[in-house]
């Protein structure tokens, strides 16, 4: 595919060493290097984290790993969407310098023993219903960092509380970098984009509405002056009742802590998690914004564009 | 207390933000930066540790904090010997550039829920012993390598387990940071060193002899060419035995993995843990050295002096 703009195709990088030497060369020329951690299969919300960094870095590694220690048993690591050619595509024009694609045996050698875990914000919601998630992601995240070393990194908001995690992770492990989490970026009518959108039909498609349907429901009712947490999610999960959705779990919880709230009395966030036929999506939608801190806001430090 | 040769009393910082700030400018001077991470209470096995730093580094930074996360309850976190101001004096005439003597509050903030923890080399010996140890080890020397981001860091073998855990979490999280690991300072009479031995009685003092004599009595053995590891480890026993030391374990592993042995047919360490009166002591001696890694080695890596 041809790039557009003055961007070129991105270098693509399977091996540490490789890695390594091409981010030292970035660094020895003075670029400000930002990360941006992903699974691959990439859609636009993907790419607006690159577009993020590129407003902020000008050396910009994309790392495309599905990592099998975030997946619990039953889920779908091994049906994970593997798409690397179509996500160099769509990489090279929005100006990705380097794409890390590992083996999973480059990442996980056959002696790892080491582990992240954190309590507090892992610990409920996604952390209830996926148990080992977290300290598989946390582990991988710090993994990526310590690899690449970079300035920033981007999450998108979409995994509000994963974004959550790592930056409680990256505080209280001093790690010298600097998290940055971006809007969640949704298809016109609404759903949130995800790579698990293409395991739905057409008609789980249409369904799949009721997540986005019923955060926006909730910013309503609190627009109208509808502070009962219990109130609200009765409301949301009737819209997702209708869609016939089998309800994970719907939260409205402190944008800061993530502890639950019983009324909104300042940030506060919207969480669902919901399985629309087999597949499990998640979504949320901040209710209360000018949050502090915590990945309720946006960019978490100062940027250059 | 006046400086020798060249050196000048180093800095002391105990704040996080002047840490950095300070390794900062060293590293834009290029120098090669070293940390040496102790809880205080020095002695020469400490001193040790800044000397090698010193062959290879030219920014020395040590840090002391007893780090309350990896002593258990009931063990002797609040009566551990707490001497700054000794310290500081021992370490003026080795050349250690910076001392990092942080209060606690400002390495565990109130919402710090973040923990290393390890399998494998962390699971047996002081694991069994101190089960929440070593999750206190890793984490704190993670934060600390994240904080000072040095290029070299120096463990004694005298912690042997400790110094594989470093180690193996190191490579686990390809934290980029080497890990040297240096041989045990002893007494004259052959008492590994240990801030612990100032809590020994004169009486318990010779009665502690028991761990090195047990200790030199396995090599004896050994190069008399006793392999069965029952055999050695019953003779190390009662010598301790004749000392009434209460004893912990008396182990005899692999070197490069900590696997217990049977039969010494390559690269071993035997390893003692017991209590003298309330105090409890470790040591450990190398059986059979050519390791080509793991801490049972000396120097992990190439070495300027």
């Amino acid at each position: 595919m041809p790039t557009s703009g003055s961007h070129t195709s991105p270098r693509i990088v399977h091996e540490i060493a490789e890695l390594k030497a091409a981010v030292r060369a970035a660094r020895a020329a003075g670029r400000q290097i930002g990360v941006v951690p992903t699974m691959g299969a990439l859609h636009e919300g993907h790419l607006s984290l690159v577009d993020a960094a590129r407003q902020d870095c000008d050396f910009i590694v994309a790392t495309i790993f599905v990592n099998p220690t975030q997946f619990g048993p039953g889920e779908d690591f091994s049906k994970y969407p593997r798409t690397l050619a179509r996500d160099v595509e769509l990489l090279s024009p929005r100006g990705v310098d380097l794409v890390f694609a590992p083996e999973a045996s480059a990442i996980y050698g056959p002696e790892h023993v080491t582990k992240v875990i954190l309590d507090g914000p892992a610990l409920s919601l996604e952390g209830d219903a996926r148990p080992t998630h977290f300290a598989g992601v946390a582990t991988i995240v710090l993994k990526l960092f310590n690899l690449v070393q970079p300035d920033r990194a981007y999450f998108g908001r979409k995994d509000f509380q994963q974004a959550m995690v790592v930056q409680r992770m990256v505080a209280d492990l001093d790690v010298p970098v600097e998290v940055i989490v971006c809007p969640t970026v949704r298809e016109p009518d609404g759903l949130a984009m995800s790579s698990r959108n293409v395991y739905l039909s057409p008609e789980e498609r249409r369904r799949a509405l009721s997540l986005s349907q019923s955060l926006s429901l909730a910013k309503q009712l609190l627009a109208r002056g509808e502070l009962n947490v219990a109130t609200i999610q009765q409301r949301m999960r009737e819209v997702l009742a209708a869609a016939d959705a089998e309800i994970d779990y719907v939260a409205i919880c402190s944008s800061t802590t993530l502890a639950p709230l019983t009324h909104i009395d300042g940030p506060a966030v919207a969480l669902i998690a919901a399985r629309i036929g087999k597949t499990r999506l998640i979504d949320n939608e901040l209710l209360n914004e000018g949050t502090p801190d915590g990945p309720g806001k946006g960019p978490a430090g100062p940027r250059k564009g």
